[in-house]
């Protein structure tokens, strides 16, 4: 995994270092035109010294959602993807899987029958595939499997298919003394495997969703023990309350895509002072997906009707990007 | 409160400032002997590249108790003191406490009644107090009682009721590349409000217990609204699982002071490789306090029993710190 990781971090340093060199410009896979422009004039604002917008440093907090965000969310998320080759890969060890939902569904790659189990079925899935280990056993687990597992229509991994422009921004924003933060509705632990490789973000900088976790001592060592329990869902009202318990800073930028972020978004840009708030809008079935108001993950709709009236910027991803994943390697 | 914190760090850079260029000595209130020798000892190793203990910076997380190990702990927990005020404060518009335990033993200064209340009755407390406002306005509440409340023995503010030579600590250890946490049984937000320009630890990077919240839209302004339900406990058992939660990486040191420490210390001291666990014995009770295994507040029993087999370094404040405090201005 760490071989894996540093050469994405190389490609990622190799795409920008000479684009930077030779333009000066810090996002080079974003168009020039009003997006950008509002983008680098916001950062511009808070961080002119003296300035009637200026922000100092501390209290520069940019929070970032990850699935569609920063990389790919469909055909599923990414962590569902695993979540279903894990109960593939125990299935052996678990004879009675063949007749029992949700799993039976995912040994028949029945998608219909699994989405038809909703968020019990979820549940499920979870508690099978992501408790009974420690911390330090999922990580491995998760880490092996973003080392091997390929997204199937462009027949990369999972790490790759992160967006390059927003790689770029993530930089761009630390640069000018901004801390990035992610706030996922996806797994914390999930999201701690890569976060810092791939995205330049520790792990005490990632908030997501989680579940319980039980201290114990075995043959005298300690150990914590994932439990089949959800703790946290950092998602939607969670995104707010997650910032604040892990963050405690109302951030000044929030960036996201679905509705899952609305509240993020409106919370963060309706502080006083400059702020800004970014939805990314997937409108590129070429090169990626188009998708917004019906799509099962996702979903766009509430936050797209309200954008202009918020004052929040939309990416159109087929316009404002003229890349949009790394180069393979 | 800014004005007086900043008042507060000033004091703490003339004190340490031309000691440091006199004796080039990070720790100068720290009495030589093998207890600073085993915690410069600790850092030298991890530090050198190249040798056998190296750590990489990235993976240099300490993490400190508060309560009696960064700040005063006697009579009582300050953040007791603080709900104690505020019920005073806010009785005038609670008649009923004058009938209701455990508002009346605080309204008669009743402590042995207060004791008797037990766990419920801090629970009662603490929801009558710290709840049914919003994280910013409850800052406001901290901030401004933190600014006049003083310690009677001392006659100080409890600000500067901090561990002089654990600050220079803290700053030795983050000169030496190590990210500092608080992780501490207190509330994270009432710790939030001071712990940068005291311990120079942003809000992020404190671990503490908390209470639900709740986001809402009031007059289509988004909100976050504190609860009088506990949401976590960070003490004993809670504080592996708390730095797992929010830092989401194993510290290679912790330092604590009491049995609420206990596996914070086993955890982060069992781990792979070279590790640090430091107890801070209140063995002074001229300057201090002394006390441990008797103490309603910061009992310290058998981590003190288990120090030795642990290999956790044990300070003996009356004679390894020089300096208790930081000087009165």
């Amino acid at each position: 995994m760490k071989r894996l990781l540093t050469s994405i971090a190389a490609t990622a340093m190799i795409l920008s270092g000479p684009a930077l060199a030779q333009t000066a410009d810090p996002l080079p896979s974003w168009n020039d035109g009003p997006t950008k422009e509002a983008i680098v004039g916001f950062v511009e604002k808070v961080t002119e010294e003296g300035g009637p917008d200026y922000v100092a440093s501390a209290d520069r907090v940019a929070t970032f959602d990850n699935d569609g965000t920063l990389w790919l969310e469909q055909p599923m998320y990414t962590q569902l993807a695993f979540a279903l080759d894990r109960v593939k890969a125990l299935a052996p060890e678990h004879p009675e899987w063949k007749d029992t939902q949700p799993f039976k569904a995912v040994l028949d790659n029945d998608m219909k029958t699994l989405a038809a189990s909703g968020e019990k079925g979820l549940v499920q899935l979870i508690a099978a595939t992501h408790a009974g280990m420690s911390p330090e056993e999922f990580q491995q687990i998760v880490g092996d499997w973003l080392e091997q597992a390929k997204d199937k229509r462009f027949n990369r991994r999972y790490t790759d298919l992160v967006y390059q422009p927003m790689l770029e921004l993530l930089s761009y924003m630390r640069d000018n003394g901004f801390t990035t933060y992610i706030v996922s509705g996806g797994g914390i632990e999930f999201l701690r495997n890569f976060s810092e490789p791939v995205y330049g973000i520790p792990p005490a900088q990632v908030v997501g969703s989680s579940i319980e976790t039980k201290y114990e001592v075995v043959d005298g060592k300690p150990t914590l023990l994932r439990l089949p329990e959800v703790h946290f869902v950092d998602d939607k009202e969670g995104k707010p309350i997650g910032i604040n318990e892990y963050i405690g800073q109302r951030p000044i930028a929030a960036f996201g895509n679905s509705d899952g972020d609305y509240q993020m978004l409106d919370w963060t840009t309706s502080g006083d002072g400059t702020r800004l708030g970014v939805i990314v809008h997937h409108t590129d079935a070429e090169r990626e997906y188009a998708y917004d108001r019906d799509s099962t993950f996702g979903r766009l709709d509430k936050a797209l009707d309200d954008a202009p009236a918020k004052g929040w910027i939309v990416v159109d991803m087929k316009k404002d990007w003229n890349t949009v994943f790394p180069p393979a390697q």
